[in-house]
């Protein structure tokens, strides 16, 4: 058996949260585009679709009865309320996803995080702080698209977030987007290499003792 | 708080572990080469020194007497026979590389590593395996060291070791000595990264929350 061809493994379940502007959503974005074998895992929600989103993309937008029953049925991996709207983690295409052998990739927040961890256990669980309050501050603005009140909230939340760092395996400080990326996939590389998730290595072994 | 100087961080206690000829020692050697912050911990043992060998560095050359002195006294945190002689770990110089705000790597077998485990908890065990048991006969053979008779019992040593590969975190395969030792890089730059041995990040949390 040559070595050089990769052994079967179990997909990695990985969540990243942090606090909205700390560049999460760069560098899930940046990720999918380096690695094909890293898919996203798309929340479903019961808030209004905005200008520029689309359905199935970045959220998959359901009413709220459909969301209620699905919560009632057990389909959601995860699922919480915040700010008035519910969002929750679909089970069926985590499945196959991973059944395909790719890693999943999960945007929740810390309430998310730990619900998945409960379900699954063998989650990977990684949080991007800014490298401070005035910088997230700052990134927030600069978007230019909220009011001071959504901005307010937004900053309050952020705390409310951070406060939850302590529930991650890998907490990761983003200076630098390129350098914390960087981090993120090599994160990613080693917990593929991690020897519950070869599930190859049993029979590689035994072609070596037999 | 600048988050671009490193936060303060526990160092790792890592684990190298493989059958003779595997290429354990190669990366050893050039991941202390490599990085400054690795440090390794030298074995004592009761075997008599070899021609090329350099007593403190290879490994703390001890009489019987004293070796068991130690052991009565718990001065090791892992010790066994092997081969009529005894092996061990003295954990002074271990603790004092810790303080010192090093990492802790061990050339140790697969015995050693579980009661390194079972001592210290926080151990990450990386097993290095060959491509193939043909490879491994002909890296033993190829050093022209060793006679017949040492060379099968090197190779029924190594089938022992082997079987025990699912007692470690990490189960590389050495079929390139560039990719592993990148792979080995790896995971003890990840390892650093995990939260609960960033001990720096409690307080730059509390200055980004305040």
């Amino acid at each position: 058996m040559p070595a050089s061809k990769p052994l079967a493994r179990r997909g990695v379940l990985f969540v990243l949260s942090s606090p909205s502007g700390a560049g999460k959503s760069t560098i899930a974005r940046k990720l999918l585009t380096a690695d094909p074998d890293v898919a996203m895992s798309v929340s479903a929600t019961t808030r209004p679709i905005r200008p520029g989103e689309v359905d199935g993309v970045d959220y998959s937008f359901v009413p709220v009865d459909r969301f209620k029953k699905m919560a009632a049925n057990g389909e959601f991996l995860e699922w919480a309320h915040v700010f008035n709207h519910r969002y929750g983690t679909p089970r069926a295409p985590v499945e196959a996803m991973l059944a395909s052998g790719r890693d999943v990739l999960f945007d929740i927040d810390w309430q998310g995080a730990q619900q998945l961890y409960q379900q699954e256990g063998d989650v990977v669980r990684i949080f991007i702080l800014p490298p401070s309050i005035a910088e997230l501050e700052r990134r927030l603005r600069s978007r230019g698209t909220d009011d001071e009140a959504v901005i307010q909230a937004r900053m309050a939340r952020a705390a409310n977030e951070i406060s939850h760092w302590d529930g991650y395996d890998y907490v990761l400080i983003n200076d630098d987007v390129d350098r914390c990326f960087t981090q993120v996939r090599k994160i990613l590389e080693v917990e593929r290499l991690k020897r519950k998730r070869q599930t190859g290595l049993i029979g590689f072994v035994r072609s070596l003792l037999k």
